[in-house]
């Protein structure tokens, strides 16, 4: 642990190298190292078969003098930028929006072509373009704007149009945005068009949130109000893409302007909103979306903020309750070109669970509220500076080990610390099974105890807060992370039942969400949020649909790639599913009611002295 | 002349068959006939190749048992038609515009294919029609519409895009309006779309006349007050379009929702100001226009009343000076089409004219100025009831004969009448080639007379008129016809000159314009309008550029060739001419300075008795 902090290496811990937390799991390669004897305490926290492989806790190893060390991904902190911008999986840059310097001679008498004539063909004399259309607006500018550049002026293509043009050499200007229109978050990232990077980024609560939490209520609203609530609904999204477009603008000192191409994506009712289109019918059986395939409007006909000519484009869907969010993350985690069967859940209000290959990819969404997104939990938030994104609880002394996104004092737990606290809780026997507390458990803690509003544990005294009370989870918070946890349980078993695929059978398991900054994919797996998937085949992709979001505004290829997948997704109606109910009582359980589903939970938890 | 009458042939006549006006001309076929000698006044309006070919004027023509007479176009009425609507040419109906009912079925659980899907593979389906785009608006009401329609409804398709859905089956209502807009007048005609029918004609005044009776002065007027003139103006023609949307849909029962279509001509200026682009540079050297191409715009996006997803489309200009009205007279000519040298002559405020055949066509312009549109002219007036649309003077009495249109009580002279007033005062030596009135011939009619304002003779004493005053001619009006057939002629004569092209040569000349009902051939080449064309190769079409906007509203590829059109004819700059000065001053007398240019009209005037 000392070395790897000396070399820089982010090996997570939460006790602070007592060897209780287990979050800083090694593998010590080769044979010349010295180890001291495997503690009790670290024993718990390691299966056999890691311990076959090497496996041991950086705080409690020391090193000898030749030793190669592998620090696991899971074992590394991780970096902010996962949970709002999701991995960065490059593209070959192609935007559809590209710009073009161009010099035209000045008319004469011998030569009084058309402003437009003049303009087309120096496109094709200086870069080979074929005849392009000029939208409207530019076209009554022509004249005025040629003459005030004097002849060299920079022309904005999208598609076989010219969409702007500027006066000069603004070449080096070229910026489109991608968003992810999530039920509860909107992330926004400003992209320099020309290289894909991502200049800026920013973040923001849905503004519809007061209209509604989740989709239904949001629905419901529209029903009672009519077009107007649709036009009310919409120019609040709207109104929150602005204000990222000015963020983004600001931190990258970039214009609104220069911003030429806008890309979105969204669950279905999230585009009909922010499309302003009537959505009672994808509410309600049989569910059907407005349209499947990609939209393209003027950003300036959605009231957005960007070049005037600029266009705006939504991904396309796959059906009612899978969206453009969720084409975008079959489209980063690359499923459709796989060999081997991937599995995808991107967690969200709605999660949303793809599952196949290159051969067929079935996709089911369910409800699964906003807990892990910090909301319907007593001290949940989203994950930002103070909020406690890691927890461990050390099973003899019960002190509670904690991180919070930027190191403050806690205010709030959000998603990853929600994952974790369950899975702690069930490790040190705080609870059972079915998700109650064990109330025996007060003779040896006094963090857990009778609240106000029933049993609570403490996660953080008061003098450690930041907000001058304990921050507890209750029992309450328990129930809404087991609904949580249990509608994806439920999506993701249906799912591999009706395609006929086992737990073994996954060669990859792509988890996708804006939990926090990292998280515990044991823990998560402790509690049954997903089928116990060997650990190394889990992989966390953060904002996953926010990563397709960039890939399709970099790249023409990739959005018909999109369209492409919109179509050959299969949509699963899991409310259909005869056996859902049953399913997901069973699933509500940590991590399941049939505990042959996770035999190495069981035997970690055995370990750690849990009689299950 | 009365077996005419009695046949029901519209066989001309001014004097009421006093065999002075010479507008009956017949010819007698065979030999059956009993003639009656011809007498002199006959043979004042009879060529010697007329004579040889058996014409004669059939009010001083007995019949005999079995005679076959012939009467050519120049001797008939004519229709009124012809002056707003211009020759009717057939077109191929191909539309951009179509409709198509189409029932789907029903979303269910096991077909919940987004809306836009199953409209578009209802379309696939039942029309074997591509995937089709979907205009945004549409879009967004796209589950409203197809649930109040029940599943069944009729798609608008424009191009390659769904521009309106209707509920139910609307197939049979499908209106398109061509709109000829010019400096001085604008006329429309609603079309139905699936036969070409014209059900609709209206015209109106240009409402931007106020602004400046010519182009120059409307840009003038824009120079002066920047953008909000520009949209002053455009929003005069508008709102000129939009009445005359009105009156046709009144007059043919159609809703300006039904029409999906528009279809626009103009000259270059007229195109800005009704496009709303800025047209300074334009008007001057080296006169470039903002684009040559067509212009496709939604009607909404313009302010026109139709459909809210109508397109509004502005066929392709030539040039500066030439207009995508010219494109629509070369178009509807078909001269591109020819083997044969063909002329066209639009007369308007400005002139455009027309030279080639099938290898090239040249174009020039010309500002002839409104008189023949009867503007600065003391009684001029456009071609509408009680307008005085021919004349015929007695050259022993000098009788006026006279036709108004409606045959109501008259109220002014229009272009028509207004080509034949010089053309008779020439014959009868009312006045001299270079415009002036013979003052020595107030001693035999005192119809010629000292006015307020100068010389003038009377067309319609103050008993005859509607208006309580004498209609006359004055020395005024003269001039400005000079002026104006005197521009004319010479685009003509250059254009023939730079090309070597001889009068001989042309087998056929179209002559355009809203003169009247029906322009006399001989009297606009005795006043020198044009070249001396023999008679039977001249062609009055009247507006003939509305011919080409209804054809090119008809037919995608009447559309496409008058894209051909306008980036074939070549511009040629009749101000760049060095000849141009001296050319106009010779083009001012009747008929020309030259007289060896004109000898059959020498011809005649010596038959007249006229000393020239």
């Amino acid at each position: 642990m000392e070395a790897a902090q000396a070399l820089g290496v982010d090996i997570s811990t939460l006790c602070a190298g007592k060897g209780t937390c287990g979050k800083c799991k090694i593998r010590v390669m080769g044979e010349a190292t010295t180890r001291l004897e495997r503690t009790e305490s670290e024993m718990k926290h390691l299966s056999e078969d890691e311990v076959q492989a090497g496996i041991r806790l950086a705080c409690l190893t020391r090193l000898g003098e030749s030793t190669v060390i592998y620090v696991p991904l899971r074992s590394r902190v991780g970096s902010q930028r996962l949970q709002t911008e999701g991995l960065d999986v490059p593209v070959e840059p192609s935007p559809l929006v590209r710009k073009y310097r161009v010099t035209m001679p000045k008319p004469q008498l011998q030569d009084s072509r058309a402003d437009e004539d003049r303009l087309l063909a120096a496109l094709t004399e200086q870069y080979g373009l074929p005849e392009l259309g000029v939208d409207f607006d530019v076209y009554r500018n022509l004249p005025v704007t040629l003459r005030e550049a004097d002849w060299e002026a920079t022309a904005v293509v999208w598609g076989n149009r010219i969409i702007a043009l500027e006066p000069g050499d603004t070449s080096d200007r070229c910026y489109g945005l991608a968003v992810d229109v999530g039920t509860t978050k909107i992330a926004g990232f400003l992209l320099d068009l020309r290289s894909g990077a991502v200049v800026g980024v920013a973040a923001r609560m849905n503004p519809q949130i007061p209209f509604g939490e989740d989709i239904m209520s949001r629905v419901t609203r529209v029903m009672m109000g009519g077009w107007d609530a649709v036009n009310e609904l919409q120019g609040a999204v709207i109104s929150g893409v602005n204000e990222i477009i000015e963020e983004c603008c600001e931190k990258a000192d970039v214009k609104p302007e220069e911003i030429y191409e806008l890309n979105f994506v969204g669950n279905t009712v999230m585009q009909l909103l922010f499309l302003g289109v009537w959505p009672r019918h994808v509410a309600f059986a049989p569910y059907t979306p407005a349209g499947r395939r990609g939209v393209d409007v003027k950003a300036s006909t959605l009231g957005l903020r960007a070049n005037p000519g600029a266009n705006a484009h939504h991904l396309p869907v796959i059906g009612g309750f899978v969206g453009a969010d969720n084409v975008a993350v079959v489209l980063a985690s690359k499923m459709l070109e796989s060999d081997e069967m991937v599995m995808a859940i991107d967690v969200g209000t709605n999660t949303e669970i793809d599952l196949g290959n290159k051969d067929l990819v079935m996709a089911d969404s369910c409800a699964s509220g906003p807990a892990f997104e910090g909301m319907e939990i007593k001290f949940g938030m989203r994950a930002t500076t103070g909020s406690i994104e890691k927890i461990s609880i050390d099973p003899d002394t019960f002190d509670v080990y904690y991180r919070t996104i930027g190191d403050a004092s806690p205010i709030g737990i959000c998603g990853s610390g929600l994952v974790d606290a369950p899975a702690e809780f069930l490790k040190t026997g705080l609870i059972m099974p079915r998700g109650n507390f064990v109330t025996e458990m007060t003779e040896r803690t006094d963090r857990l105890r009778k609240g106000l509003n029933g049993w609570e544990f403490v996660i953080a005294w008061k003098k450690e807060t930041e907000i001058d009370t304990d921050i507890v989870i209750t029992l309450g918070d328990i129930r809404e992370l087991q609904k949580a946890k249990g509608a994806i349980h439920t999506g993701a078993d249906l799912l591999m039942q009706r395609m006929g695929v086992t737990d073994e059978s996954i060669s990859k398991l792509v988890v996708a969400g804006a939990f926090g900054n990292y998280i515990d994919p044991e823990n998560a797996r402790i509690i049954g949020m997903y089928p116990e998937i060997p650990l190394e085949r889990i992989e966390f992709a953060g904002n996953l649909a926010g990563t397709g979001a960039r890939m399709t505004l970099m790249s023409a290829e990739m959005r018909e790639y999109a369209e492409e997948i919109s179509s050959k997704v299969k949509y699963y109606e899991l409310a259909a599913d005869k056996d859902f109910q049953k399913e997901y009582i069973n699933s509500l359980y940590f991590p399941h009611a049939d505990l042959t589903k996770y035999p190495e939970t069981v035997e970690l938890l055995r370990r750690f002295g849990q009689k299950i």
